[in-house]
């Protein structure tokens, strides 16, 4: 895996995004058609650069003198939209190049989304990109757009439903419509988005660049991102990493979480997908959020612009209606949030100023507590001093947006933001937006839901504990291996293997007679288990060749010959190595560690427990390799069935830093052989009680042919 | 379990929403005031019948004459709202009832939610409420109001955030803060909300009883619950089957679904919270739909308000967005919505008339469709005409909100609509309200999210499914059965008394020596179990009274004096009755089939997998005694881990009629020891491959002391 790179890269984005001057290839008199447009609204947004209209059929357009090409124009442009018909795009895109221009944006469709010959125009265009240095966004995109300086080089229709303001928020989609949407839906809301970009087909400027040159920029605090499936993982690994050290949330949907919304992906575009579930790995190991919908999407960037974001996941909950206080805990309590209660001694303070309010936490204040707003204040400086919280939701819905209500409420709450500065304080209020806008002034997050504002706690109290961790995220570039042996692979040398990167696995012996595995078994101990040895039989059990608790020297020497019988009569054609006799391990919880070879991200590693939970409930984590320890302790913490492995009702809690680095062991292994492994698997690993480690009693490595 | 009433009872709720003549004392000419402003707002709202303000120390209240006392007033009103103080409100209450007040409302609080006093005061008013004709609400409520009349007999200050306008809804809550919230937040979402009712401390009117009024209400098309917790269980189910029947949506948001949620319950309010997994039970057996929060029980009760309810699970998604399209897929996949293609048929002939288009489901017609409308409709009708979709959301986002646009499409769906009228068309859309309307008009349901609006679809198809059972779901009567003997239960006993009442447990002998227990191995078959028999040894196991898989005559002899000799050392004053010999079990899916006593529900069915579903996951589901088979079948369904009786990856599928009749003989057996049945459970029943049945291995029954 790439470190991350400490000295920024050429700013190459930077004239597509900030030009000084921009060409319309394609450009049309009529305001209303795609190459009409962005004149249109750059015009109408003060773009304060030069805009040269090309149209070879035209004098002028929308009152601005047309040049005849690109060559024409009078200077080297930044950037050049191109709004031709697909079939003149290539050699337009090649004048430009020849033209000097940074960078062109090409709305065009019928490119790799179509056809064999739009996927050859697109190959042109990638070389282009590869071969000079013109940057291309596109093809079949809705173009960028930076609202502060008013450059608007896009077509979308959305831009009349509401002109996009400059906030902190900068956002990139594969998607021109989903974008498009979403900057419409941000804008009705009051999210101000500085840099909007849609990618579309991606021959040159994708999704993970667009992320990383957001995360450099100055203006830029949150960077929310849509993709159906990422090319590059190198550059996206870095881009989440660089977003990470800068402090700047990364809110991500990817959609295709189901076998039909995957299918769909690959019915309507021509991005790769990787498996849907190793993308939740990647995100948490980046500590990027993922977002299941536009809403969740939205509220968690408005949220991160106010920029603080909770050192811990206690929350206190304030409220006027105590069903709501209950439908919060309720809420918080789902997503992992802790909703500890006050002090005996802040409650009984409380309890003394309202005698009507339950000052536990949720603290409800009832709706009367307003007529006095000194015991509102009262009341939010306890949960402050003594919650020890570090979010605060409070619900006042209608009563606070009354309009003698907003200047006393607001002063409580810029008093206690100066107070305690790093504590998450949201409303939950309905009023009209200029009431909401005075609160959001005060420094608070406003939410029309209770329950959504909650959610936002836990989404932004995720980002600090994932900006908390050391950089880089990434582990140690492990040594330079000993190449695989040549396929098929056998258990035993599959175990050796495996033993030697580190990986604790069952002690037994390669018996090729009876009288050796008898042997073997009295001196690993009684009772054994016999399995036939032979790369050629994947399926053991099935041939009829395991036994299972041999007690005696007479069981084993039986044994052996009934599983070599059954494996020949089975299998006439694979070659026995011989039978592998190991102590019989009792006890432990029974869990699953492999390696896949994702067509993403590479060699990802993947855990989960045995039995029902794997097989029937996916209840597994993923996480790309290598990883440290610390990545595997929060890996294992995600499958629902960790409990088990915790010490769950009385059971002896399991050898859980065996767990971490057994699984930290096979990342390194898995990213040392990346590019020749296939898959591996460990199945079962007994993973013992505290301080007894882990066992791995079956394993199989499969090598790339 | 009373059946549904056939004739409605006497409408007492009648005059309390819809009075000709109001009075309100404790009136206030102060229009900000909790005791004025119900005058101001209903002579803001035209309230056409007679307003008597009763005040002793006023000639004149809001220029409205004053009268001194309910006495005082020149005619018996309908509806009289009680503003005073606590302590005169039982008072208060008495005159009103003397003056043969139909029904009063009481704002004050100071009752069962303060202390000891408070809850007198309100045993006094229950009292009035059970003695005389006059109906109450509250005390410690915001009130009522009935939109279409203007009465608003209630001091919530929502009503200056947006006056709520005459439209199908119905809405209760108990909670008055939260049912305020409701409603502005359903007020501005353009939602009309006919009744509203806070029921508050219910000393007399409650939640449950008013759904039954919205039910038999014709104005009203759709009910809107808040509750905390339910009192009267037989006035909910004669309620929520009355709804049902009449093909009337009941959305239900109950709180304290968590631990610290149900103790945020306690903490603030009087009211008896049952298990919350029951209300899950409850609301599934009568078609009830369980909200989570405001937004999905808002976005439910607004699309129910259109009445059209699918009569299927496959649903048709449409997008201008492939990313949408996908996004939308998932959701509908994880909601057990069927995303069902379009015929190969219908899918070429999309293509020939849209190249760019993916036809199979979700249908991608991309933003370029809207050059041309008519390829719009062609799709549309596709889907409609051979899509066998009962519902279709059409993610159009801005480009439908384009203010040409929205006559041609309108009109669109409106034929759409009288083809095919059964079929749900939701539109998801972000445009401007005037625009929205039109759609709405258009007899489609907008949603600015399309993952809200496929949220949508599940739940009304849910409806659907509810409303075509047959009437009444509640199950026949069970005869008046034997009583149970006095506690403690032996296992045995506990076995013959389920057997009886037609639950099939494992055959097995009661024998008192070692040479009976040989004979009834021998006559049962071997390998049998062997267990201690004595009502005293609850946990068999850790006595050392089990034995399993006995092979001969001398192993249940020896195993005879062992279980027994343990048994004996392991509690001397167990009175032993001798061991239990029964033949071994093997193969099925391990169940526990039980009965619980609810505090609010009575006799309720649990039903759950062994092993770590019940344990760890909590995976159960319940069920109201007495049912039928048939809705055994849906309860038996719910649990996460059915996959494994319905043979799940290759297994032999269960019998899951037997399963079905075991659960149904179960309810029948709790419903008729109502109040008398502490608990009862079978645990393990094995459920065996289909027509082979199943059986419990154990038992146990735990008469009420």
């Amino acid at each position: 895996m790439a470190a991350v790179q400490s000295n920024a890269p050429e700013d190459t984005l930077g004239p597509l995004l900030n030009p000084g001057s921009v060409a319309i290839i394609g450009a049309s008199d009529n305001p209303a058609r795609i190459g009409g447009r962005p004149l249109r609204y750059m015009r109408d947004a003060g773009f304060s650069g030069r805009i040269y209209p090309v149209n070879p059929n035209r004098e002028s357009v929308q009152g601005l003198p047309a040049f005849a090409s690109i060559t024409a124009v009078p200077e080297p442009v930044d950037t050049a939209i191109i709004a031709v018909a697909a079939p003149a795009v290539v050699d337009t895109a090649e004048a430009c190049a020849a033209a000097n221009v940074k960078a062109v944006i090409i709305f065009s469709a019928g490119f790799a989304e179509m056809d064999d010959d739009g996927r050859r125009r697109q190959d042109a265009l990638t070389a282009i990109a590869r071969t000079t240095p013109m940057r291309i966004v596109g093809p079949n995109c809705l173009g960028v757009y930076n609202s502060a300086l008013g450059f608007f080089g896009t077509f979308t229709s959305t831009i009349e439903g509401g002109r996009p303001t400059p906030g902190q928020v900068g956002l990139v989609s594969q998607s021109g419509a989903y974008g498009s949407h979403l900057s419409l839906v941000a804008t009705l809301r009051g999210i101000g988005i500085r840099f909007w970009v849609t990618t579309g087909n991606e021959c040159d400027v994708d999704v993970a660049e667009t992320i990383g040159w957001l995360a450099r920029h100055p203006d830029v605090s949150v960077i929310v991102a849509y993709a159906e499936g990422v090319r590059d993982r190198e550059r996206l690994f870095a881009s989440l990493a660089l977003a990470r050290e800068r402090g700047k949330p990364v809110i991500f949907q990817k959609v295709g979480r189901t076998e039909v919304g995957a299918a769909a992906i690959r019915s309507h575009t021509a991005a790769l997908a990787g498996a849907d579930a190793v993308y939740d790995g990647v995100f948490r190991q980046f500590g990027v959020y993922r977002a299941r919908n536009t809403e969740e999407m939205l509220d968690v960037a408005y949220a991160a612009t106010f920029g603080t974001f909770p050192a811990s996941r206690r929350i206190g909950l304030m409220t006027i209606s105590g069903g709501v206080g209950v439908q919060m805990a309720d809420e918080a309590v789902e997503r992992g949030l802790e909703v500890t209660p006050m002090s005996d001694a802040a409650q009984a303070r409380l309890k003394t100023l309202l005698p009507y309010a339950s000052p536990r936490n949720p603290v409800d204040i009832t709706a009367q507590a307003f007529n006095d707003l000194t015991l509102v204040t009262a009341n939010l400086d306890a949960m402050l001093a003594e919650g020890t919280y570090d979010a605060i939701v409070a619900f006042f819905t209608f009563v606070a947006a009354a309009k003698a209500m907003v200047e006393p409420i607001s002063e409580t709450l810029r008093a206690a933001k100066r107070r305690h500065p790093d504590c998450l304080l949201i409303l939950s209020i309905v009023g009209p937006a200029d009431i909401v806008r005075r609160y959001e002034e005060a420094g608070c997050p406003v939410f029309e839901d209770p329950v959504r504002a909650v959610r936002v706690v836990d989404a932004l109290s995720r980002f600090s504990e994932a900006f908390a961790r050391p950089t880089p995220p990434l582990a140690r570039t492990p040594p330079a291996p000993a190449p695989l042996p040549a396929p098929p692979i056998g258990e035993h040398t599959a175990k050796r293997i495996l033993a030697e990167a580190g990986l604790p696995v069952v002690e037994e012996r390669l018996s090729s007679t009876a009288r050796a595995a008898v042997s073997a078994a009295t001196e690993l101990g009684f009772p054994v288990a016999l399995k036939i040895a032979s790369a050629d039989i994947l399926h053991k059990t099935e041939a009829g060749g395991v036994e299972l608790g041999l007690a005696t020297a007479d069981d084993v020497a039986q044994a052996f010959a009934a599983v070599t019988g059954r494996a020949r009569l089975a299998r006439p054609d694979a070659r026995i190595e011989g039978v592998l006799v190991s102590h019989m391990v009792t006890g432990g919880v029974e869990t699953i560690l492999g390696v896949q070879d994702d067509p993403t991200f590479g060699p990802v590693v993947m855990f989960g427990l045995g039995g029902i939970f794997v097989e029937m409930l996916k209840d597994v984590a993923f996480r790309v390799a290598p990883f440290e320890e610390d990545e595997a302790h929060r890996m294992m913490r995600e499958v629902k069935g960790f409990p088990l492995l915790d010490g769950a009702r009385g059971r002896p809690r399991c050898d859980l830093d065996a767990l971490a680095a057994a699984l930290a062991a096979l990342s390194r292994f898995a990213a040392a052989h990346a590019g020749h492994l296939h898959s591996a698997e460990l199945n079962p690993v007994m993973v013992l009680a505290e301080g007894q480690g882990l066992v791995a009693l079956d394993a199989l490595i499969v090598p790339k042919r």
